[in-house]
């Protein structure tokens, strides 16, 4: 069942330990797209300026993303460049010019507004708000946002996450949320402001799940070489909703099925994997499909006991 | 089968944010053999003051704990003071007093040296290296060290881990003994370095275990309240080699079992995390088999997918 993806579509600087690249395709939709694009069909929201280019549309094409929400407009395409510590646990923004991105007001087209499955990338709440009520019939809708948001517009926010199922933010940001330090009462907290189901993400350390009652600690993939992290998060929320739109999941009179949950929390966990495996999105440039459920077993086997 | 333990008893001062005890019942052998006690017998060998208390004693003597090797000299046990940050996750010594522990020369008495199990808590690799060579027959044989071994008297401990069937450190640890950032790398040099299993503590993240050409990923048990982390990791290698010991566990032409060990990873966690409850061993005095057991199968609930 198709998805819809609103979020950035932007060109990234990015530095590791292991290389540098000036200018290479990222943003939140895009990455959150590529990663859904190998469970179910994707529609992107997205703006991107006049210098976006043609092989950057055709990677998206090729993944049989729907590019008519991708509005292009005169002016640049919003560009970040960061630089990564020696561990790649920490990063510094060097710099962040929103250019075109920041008259960005998405409007759905007509085909769109009918996706069961609706994924917000971080973006300002009120534009996530605005997007969710262009749509009908959802089955499930949630998304990201960050600590700017969280400090600086908290009221907007809490309007925006009362219409969601569902919340992917990490360990710091649902701390900050919830004004507790301890996840198990961060996430009750969290709960309470709409989200049933909320995901924590904690980097290289995995992610856990709390939805219906319970959650679910799923351990980070150990990589033998982490290239780049940029945009692992963001390939983490795609792998998680495009699983749930695969299965065609919805809550019945219990919530969410939790068994869906937490599987679509280590196909998050191998979408987020793969993505630090190369620099940006190169990696999704070769992944196949067959490589996505080998690493998925390979999660099994390393976590059963 | 039966366990040594060899390591420190110790007073400790400690404060968290939950607040502070001036002095109680501390010390790796004391965690390890408390955790290690609820599953097979274990003889500890220590060394204390006079000042040591009959009550500190009784807890011990009364998880079945053998104490003939638990020496008494004139003078004070060993002291120690620290102070967690507000998150736990760092700590600082505020006083080490090493008192009648700077004269330790671990001598086991007759009837432990053919226990089946040995783990070595952290003190001088000399020292480790020396309690091996009085065993004989041992099944599985190994322990724990620190930074300022692996710095500053790499060569005395590199004789020791030949010796030894597996190591239990934290990443940091593992990471400097290696000389490699990434952890599936610096294990694969550890355990060149002599012991096969090599056991990664990450904390409240969990640990990995690296052996016999694989490696098992758990997650750490999500508390509802900290209170106190101190000895969290003696507890983790408590439950670990109790665990093998209670089972009877010795390496075949394969090594050791991978189920087997995966299994102990889990019970470390979980006696590592009761630790952590309550302040210093307090958990201890009331922790019941029955809680145990319960935590290993909400454990399994918790991380199944």
């Amino acid at each position: 069942m198709s998805l819809v993806v609103v979020g950035s579509v932007a060109y990234d600087g990015v530095e590791t330990p292991h290389g540098k690249v000036d200018r290479m395709l990222g943003g939140a939709a895009t990455y959150i797209g590529l990663a859904a694009s190998y469970f179910a069909p994707v529609k992107i929201v997205a703006v991107v300026g006049d210098d976006f280019a043609a092989e950057d549309m055709d990677l998206l094409a090729g993944k049989g993303i729907d590019l008519e929400g991708l509005e292009r407009v005169p002016g640049k395409t919003f560009f970040w460049e960061g630089k990564y510590s020696a561990d790649m646990n920490d990063r510094e923004t060097l710099r962040t010019d929103l250019n075109v991105f920041a008259g960005f007001q998405p409007k759905l087209p007509a085909s769109y507004r009918s996706a069961p499955y609706l994924l917000l990338g971080n973006i300002q709440p009120a534009l996530q708000r605005d997007v969710r009520s262009q749509m009908n019939g959802v089955h499930l809708a949630g998304g990201d946002t960050m600590n700017y948001w969280i400090r600086d517009h908290r009221q907007e926010l809490l309007d925006t996450l009362r219409q969601w199922d569902f919340l992917l933010i990490n360990d710091s940001e649902a701390r900050m949320l919830s004004g507790e330090y301890n996840l198990r009462r961060a996430a009750a907290i969290v709960q309470q402001m709409g989200p049933r189901t909320l995901v924590v993400k904690r980097g290289e350390y995995g992610a856990i799940l709390f939805a219906e009652g319970c959650h679910f600690i799923a351990p980070g993939y150990l990589l033998e070489d982490v290239f780049d992290p940029t945009g692992a998060g963001d390939c983490f929320a795609g792998g998680f909703i495009g699983y749930l739109a695969q299965q065609g999941v919805k809550p019945g009179d219990q919530g969410v099925d939790i068994e869906h949950l937490r599987r679509a929390v280590i196909y998050g966990s191998v979408m987020g994997s793969f993505c630090c495996e190369k620099f940006g999105v190169d990696r999704f440039r070769t992944l196949t499909r067959d490589e996505v459920e080998e690493r998925y077993r390979e999660f099994k086997a390393c976590t059963d006991f």
